[in-house]
């Protein structure tokens, strides 16, 4: 596999598996399991979950981050209805329609904000003019949130409680896409349950793909009246495992003895590492606060010429003129990784 | 894991994964790899494929067997269309209405059969009568069969040749579940390619989840044309694997060596003789004739008191005044299970 | 319109509009209307309805049968549901897959029953064996009945309550296809309360067109909680009116002066008498009784050959062997008219 | 009916039928006439658009805007699709989520444009940075325009002629959304032909409510083989109407001795007569150039609360602090009702 002699900043989808979640499906590969979680591993990953949010929940896996944002977008988006989010959400650039086909033709309703953000004011504008209750109009449904964002920067427990009060008193669902959570969890100074429940979430998806699993994710529910028709929509999804042991097999190693802060918070200062080394190029700028695993560089011309030419494994962002590009650390970034990139980079 | 304690014939989606398969995940775990299928395992999986069945060909892997039938469907499925299948196939039974949802509201048109198979004449007689053409009826669009049957016998390639001719004569296309397509290709004596494409299959469910991976399942398209939009269809489904390789490794390891025939050909074997063995039990009779690893049986009612209380994992079949069951043999079943199953079933 | 010149017995669809609804078009066309339903008819139709049906509920227009039929069904069905229906009702017959279609891939489930009946125990023992509950199946939603049927037959109120109490033990919505509703009421020696809310109907397709309007139908909600979303899935159909007050208009015409069941009452003579004629030719059966406005009949094939070559339009029902048509009365249906088809026929 | 003694300046589908075409009504209600379009004036209705637009084409009657413009968009976006269309655009602002559901979950992809129109270049860039072919993003699939637009002006051929070139060049359709047609064909000096085929157009949306119809539009194929799944699209979005005849009346009068032209002229000039009156109130301006039958002005405050208070049906115009108003001229708008609405404005 030629690709693995290159240095991946490109995406932490591109990583390979942490050794601990490879042995435990070795581990769960004994005798045989009820299918599509009728195992005892599904109810683990279930606990495990209670216990990091210190609440009573239900969780779903599944195996792909689009899956598990639509799935759960769909309990709270009726298709007449539209979901509120950042015109750079993942669900509105990176899911080729998803959240409208699984919701049956609902609305995304884009807004503008720094770094990846939405703001609660300029939520709050669109809200009053959104035509509530107006026949003729997409019914406000929910907002999402993706944490840490798609330009790696976070939110505060008290921007997400902003949000959330606007949401309760619009009557939408909140909804957190947490493809990066552990890389926001392990940057911010606050509990998982302080990030989530106890700022307003109603449904998180909460990855594991990009920090070290194979292909697992679960939706998690912290109001559970939502989760009433989750299976039956999950099913008709095609995303109801038959050997659901494996994908639970997966989160359970994930979640145990605090692996998935410990991947995390490597991939955060890899990336905070190579930010600062980023920063002292002449000519470069990064474009926005390094705050998890994510770096976007603006570099001059010359040197992306370089990085093209060079063993590096990365994506530009945006139209070629604004010279921007997208580096992502991984679980397995080394500083040797690193040393490498600034290499060419300099 | 008690359940690892009990014998399985619930479902060949309750045994495990083949140490093969196991070790081919650990293998593909090395380094980075471009995501969403841009490894070279994937192209591996294509190129076997099209070795095995002896001809140019389109595959895309998938995790779930519901998925890769709504998928290749949807393709054939315009919103306003129908496919005819027979009244228990798995696509009608047991998908949650999920080829409705991924084709945007298409129907299923049940027809009955013996054995669980469609006939020629059936098909013919229903087409004559649909109103092609005719605005007010869903419009005739695709047939689909499932090979092994959900009654675990098979179509010949002379009976899948016949309705292919049907499906031709009525500008049809031709789908096949093929969950446990190894099974059929084990048991029938002719080659993969006189059961599909040579007979007139244009997209085929190519299943290996039941037949000793952990999730795999691609979807083959010997109508390459029809593959256009399969992509796009699969990502807005939620089912593009960031990591596919480790998808395609199970695939890979899959089609190596035979095993995927090896493992189908022992799970069909045990089988057969366990139909042998409930043939000689008194006042048992065997539903369906035992041509793949499916043994549907009806027994005595103190029988099936004896079998409810043992440690036999097994499903009933149909209504309980029926008195049937079904058995699933599994590639890792042992003469030792059917032993078993059997000294609570004598 | 040479067609004027032709008997028509193949559809009361075929029929004109009544004097007094063409009348009650030029009446609304006074002066300027706010649209989508802020005008003065549309609240009147609801009144009418309410005083007709001695009860609370909420009525809207709309333009087609299939609409009413599948806006009404859109509200009980969600996208992983079934709703249970004769195997010869328009929904499943001649709506082109619009219930699959607004309930976003919901499924319809196909009974068998005489005479175009759901029987109470074909309905219970499907529903006994439908999974409900377990999330492989499509979940049993609602049923639905069609007053008066496709076979020309009707539901007594004790009929439908009976259906009823199935669909409350199961927690299903009951929604009645009511294209012929007024056919039914004429017929029956019973009040609308009692042919439908009283016997449990949750949501009535109020039908007019067929009835001499040009084109008006009410969806009833008695179960007025369903109503809630309604306006926005008929605004996202298409099929809110900004000239709402024409639709109004027919209806409120209609439901004047016991008009509806005046036009209703004829048709349904005209048919009794036709099949009283036709009872008396030999060789000729009548197929199902006929309660309505509808007559089914067996032919002798010489009979069938002259009735081609005549004046007369109408439809053959199935397949050509069976050697059976639908003859269909309307409100202008005219003794001679039928005097000039017996003239064929006899 | 107290609304007729009001002055609509609300919107042109708040006006009355024209008498020609209610008579036309009359006209059509002689005898019985086969349903769902095999009638003679269905038929008349598009030789008549053939005559009209100088080329062969096909066309389907509906009854409402929505209905026209979902199901002629239908056709050209697949579910993963997205349309192109100004951010003001109706189906984007006023068909609640309608394109969406028709398309089974396709996107609108939201573009600014100056006067509610949109421009060539601002195209061309979003359509370069669209990710055509990239399995993660909706495909760009169409693009559509209104004319004339939401703000009352108008695209010149040459405009539309430059917008189709960047259709062809990323192999899109181009659907006119013409619910005010007539308006732009009245106004601008060019043919029918002009303003749709020979600019590139492929469907429109060929509107009549809005000037002077009951409820009728017609969906304009010039690339007839898009028209080929039309029907069964009408059909099962409930849009086929069983009693044609009386929506094809209503086209052919429409279409009849330019009538079409004339009520849209009439409805221009008493736009551009208000227009004149209110450029000359102090502190009053026009948002958008007057081109058709909308006027949006910005008054002072003292001037809304008089207004507010008057006898004058009228809409708001975005949020109240622009202190915007539209103001819409019918058909039937009369040099007295100018005078009364000036006389509160001045």
């Amino acid at each position: 596999m030629t690709q693995a002699t290159k240095i991946n900043f490109a995406s932490d989808n591109a990583a390979p598996v942490t050794p601990e979640i490879l042995a435990a499906l070795g581990d769960a590969n004994m005798g045989s399991a009820l299918g599509y979680g009728n195992d005892p591993l599904t109810g683990e990953v279930e606990e495990k979950l209670k216990s990091i949010f210190e609440c009573d929940l239900m969780a779903f896996p599944v195996a792909t981050g689009t899956a598990a944002n639509v799935l759960g977008l769909s309990i709270m988006l009726p298709p007449y209805g539209a979901v509120y989010c950042h015109q750079l959400a993942h669900i509105e650039q990176d899911e080729c329609g998803a959240p409208e086909f699984y919701s049956g033709g609902g609305k995304l309703a884009l807004l503008a904000g720094d770094e990846g953000k939405l703001s609660a004011d300029t939520l709050s504008r669109a809200l009053s003019q959104a035509g509530a209750g107006v026949v003729h109009h997409a019914q406000p449904s929910a907002i999402s949130v993706t944490q840490a964002t798609e330009c790696g920067t976070l939110y505060s427990p008290g921007e997400i409680g902003a949000i959330s009060e606007i949401a309760k008193r619009h009557g939408l669902g909140l909804h957190m896409d947490g493809a990066r959570f552990a890389n926001a969890a392990a940057a911010l100074d606050c509990t998982p349950a302080d990030m989530t429940w106890r700022a307003g979430v109603d449904v998180l998806s909460f990855g594991a793909t990009k920090n070290g699993a194979m292909a697992a994710e679960a939706v998690v529910f912290f109001d559970m009246e939502k989760a009433r028709e989750f299976e039956f929509r999950r099913k008709r999804g095609g995303h109801l495992f038959s050997k659901m042991r494996y994908l639970s097999a997966q989160l359970n190693a994930y979640l145990t003895n605090d692996r998935w802060l410990k991947t995390a918070t490597h991939a955060n200062e890899m990336a905070s590492g190579l930010a600062g080394e980023i920063f002292n190029i002449a000519d470069a700028e990064l474009v926005y606060p390094v705050e998890a695993n994510i770096v976007f560089a603006r570099l001059p011309a010359h040197v992306l010429v370089r990085l093209a030419a060079s063993d590096v494994l990365y994506y530009p962002s945006g139209p070629a003129e604004n010279r921007e590009i997208r580096l992502v650390a991984s679980w397995n970034t080394t500083a040797d990784d690193i040393e490498k990139l600034m290499a060419v980079l300099r």
